[in-house]
């Protein structure tokens, strides 16, 4: 276990960046020309720059002039050790994926497999400006390693099925008790049942009990498409989401991953939990699967529940780009519920951002750029030719940027990249690794899976 | 007018890429270690690395180890200096877009505007890979000239409103008679009626007669969307298409904009056409408009009718990046026909490649790597974490690659970028003009418009 990167002592001052602000409701603004300065990981003020005082020394300092400021993204869910898996199942159906593709694959995982793809999506997030994730895997110590080791902020769910047995389930509860609040409080943990359909009714209960117990919340895939709702009902007689409600989930507060067979009487449920109840939408993997519908947004926070955008993992999105997973939220949005004027470029930042921070139980800490929050800051270069000319920086993050925009990442305070350089992770190193690995793992051909597809 | 950029002469050598073969039908391939012989813009062998023949002698080499060789990207539908208007007409309706935003911003273009625009967006393009546009808009030989001087190639058709009366249409005859096979044949000229609610059906005869006559096609706007198709059919009694059909436009041959609302009884007379009939899909722009259905490109395939992949212009798409459109459209393709196994990775290339070619009339020239074909060449590089490891260069083409990915961009065998510097565009220059130009651009308090959206 590690506590490497514990929040630097000392200060940050990053001068003379616009600053993206993003208010609770209403349009985002652009603070034009501020200095940013950080203390001890804190934001500790948001001021017009050169607006000194005489008393404040920075032991670093980044000029941020002309660049824009934006509370770093938010990964609200992945597995992202699947980055190893990426391009390795495509133009397949979502039983094809599963039972041919990634459950075979990820038999071939080892613990040292998973360290290592972690180490990778780590560096992929930090290069794109993403400095918080929710990951949802196995071997999660390798993962809460690589996140320690490398500075970024995560939430990690061991991931569970119910086949794993007694054994398996204590072990996600005891890597919950030993890992939550470590890394300097950089690291949080969820319980990680996988679905309703993996997970039986009697291991929800228990894993809802301890997720109470320890004060922490449960992360799960539930309703992923309409026809799992369907088949649940069929089969069950209930729905994914009452099954959440009855087995005392949706109680101990649920990060509910993609939930686009979410159906209207699941919306009472859902709102009697809205303040801690959260859904990650995640709408590549939805096109690409031939989802329809998709994530009912608009009713979700119409019933006080928190959304947020995820990328799931990189076997499906082949990518752990945020920026490509928000513009596709707004632009799927608007044509679910056929109104061009909704999912506005400022509520797509805000769903991003603060409903990112909401989903992983961290408002207080990140997704704003606020005296008092954590300093997770992303300086966005807009001045490429695909954003120019500039009229609007909002406009330009939604639908213009690019995660290659993505010049210097600061996380809790430490600096991660800078000037796109990464600074806790050797890239050339961790590339020639993944080339070694890579044939071993897409190998299918023992016929092996971790388990079969049939919710 | 312009020949500054007539195909060099002289031999041009990029040695040791991968080359990405897109066949008629099947699987694309890449093909490991090749050198690429160009001669006077002609891609004259495509060979084993190091097989040299001791008599070829390049003037140039450009060394392309650990690169991926692809055709160069067709924009098949865009209005290129649009680019002026990125990020100014978010959130509304396409109503409220065509009357509040982009008509009335229009209004505003000087010639020197669209000079400038056009030279900003052939900047872009050719920092993205794209080679290749078929472009739709006003001051058609300022278009012309910025085309003549970047280097890039395109098909410009001269947008016409009957509004503009006689003198209007006769101007892009004009247009269409002078710069047609100009700038080395690098540039090609379509007619270019508005669309079916602008220009009336008189007008539309007479250039479809000036195009038989020329020998050009008709780039045109039809059956943009449902709604559209839906009032065609109340206030005239045919849907957009039949109107093309009955007014000679598809025999003239016809590139058609967006056609989302192409219905059933439309199929058959495309088909009958289908030889010399191609329809450009932006799907960005579709999502963004809120509008459903989209393209029914896999109903046009099967009648035979090409289909390509288009940005529209930067005031609805934001870029004009073709790798995130041929993305979007195998995206929402597969949501669309809930078939997550068709418009596969290779059809996807296929359709944005060689169907782009076809789309402009093109495919004798351009749309493969392949002796004969002239020399549009895009080495993209691979090697970024976000394509790592890399099981399948195909899927992450179309799946995890990025236009910054793109590192040297030929076209007709004369080098426009090498590694990443562009060599026929002062970028700083022009991104200073931008912004010079952008506050008067996008100022409607004057309250005129070019055109009223009533279809």
């Amino acid at each position: 276990m590690s506590d490497r990167t514990a929040p630097r002592s000392g200060r940050l001052l990053v001068r003379g960046c616009d600053v993206l602000r993003v208010p609770p409701a209403g349009e985002c603004e652009i603070l034009p020309a501020r200095d940013i300065v950080v203390a001890d990981g804190v934001i500790e003020d948001v001021r017009p720059t050169g607006d000194h005082n005489p008393s404040v020394k920075a032991a670093d300092v980044i000029d941020g002039r002309g660049l824009l400021a934006v509370p770093g993204l938010v990964n609200a869910h992945t597995h992202s050790p699947m980055v190893l898996m990426r391009g390795a199942a495509e133009d397949v159906s979502v039983e094809g994926w599963f039972n041919d593709r990634v459950w075979p694959m990820e038999s071939n995982l080892t613990a040292a497999d998973v360290r290592h793809g972690a180490r990778l999506a780590c560096a992929e997030m930090i290069r794109s400006g993403v400095t918080t994730f929710a990951d949802h895997y196995f071997f999660p110590e390798q993962i809460a390693e690589a996140v320690a080791e490398t500075g970024l902020r995560a939430d990690i769910a061991p991931t569970y099925f119910s086949s794993g047995g007694a054994e398996a389930l204590e072990a996600g509860v005891r890597f919950a008790e030993t890992w939550h609040s470590r890394a300097g409080g950089r690291l949080t943990v969820s319980l990680g049942p996988h679905a309703p359909y993996t997970v039986d009714d009697a291991d929800l209960r228990t894993l809802a009990g301890h997720a109470r117990r320890l004060g922490l919340r449960v992360h799960i895939h539930a309703a992923e498409h309409l026809e799992q709702t369907r088949s649940s009902v069929e089969r069950r007689g209930i729905t994914p989401i009452r099954l959440l409600y009855e087995t005392g989930v949706l109680d101990a507060g649920a990060l509910i991953a993609h939930g686009c067979g979410i159906v209207e009487q699941d919306l009472p449920l859902l709102a009697e939990h809205a303040g801690t109840t959260a859904v990650a939408c995640c709408p590549k993997v939805y096109l690409k699967h031939a989802l329809s519908p998709l994530t009912p947004v608009r009713e979700l926070l119409d019933a006080g529940v928190t959304v947020a955008v995820g990328t799931d993992g990189a076997a499906g999105h082949n990518t752990l780009d945020v920026w490509e997973a928000l513009r596709l939220l707004a632009l799927t949005q608007k044509q679910a519920v056929r109104d061009a004027t909704w999912m506005t470029v400022s509520d797509t930042l805000r769903l991003a951002l603060r409903g990112g921070a909401r989903a992983l139980g961290l408002q207080d800490r990140i997704g704003a750029l606020e005296p008092g929050m954590r300093a997770d800051i992303v300086l966005t270069d807009l001045s490429g030719l695909h954003c120019r000319p500039l009229h609007d920086q909002r406009a330009a993050l939604v639908y213009s940027a690019r995660a290659a925009d993505v010049r210097t990442v600061v996380v809790d305070g430490r600096v991660l990249m800078r000037d796109g350089r990464l600074l806790t992770v050797d890239v050339p190193a961790l590339l020639e690794e993944a080339d070694a690995r890579a044939a071993r793992i897409v190998d299918t051909s023992h016929g092996r899976a971790v388990q079969h597809y049939d919710p």
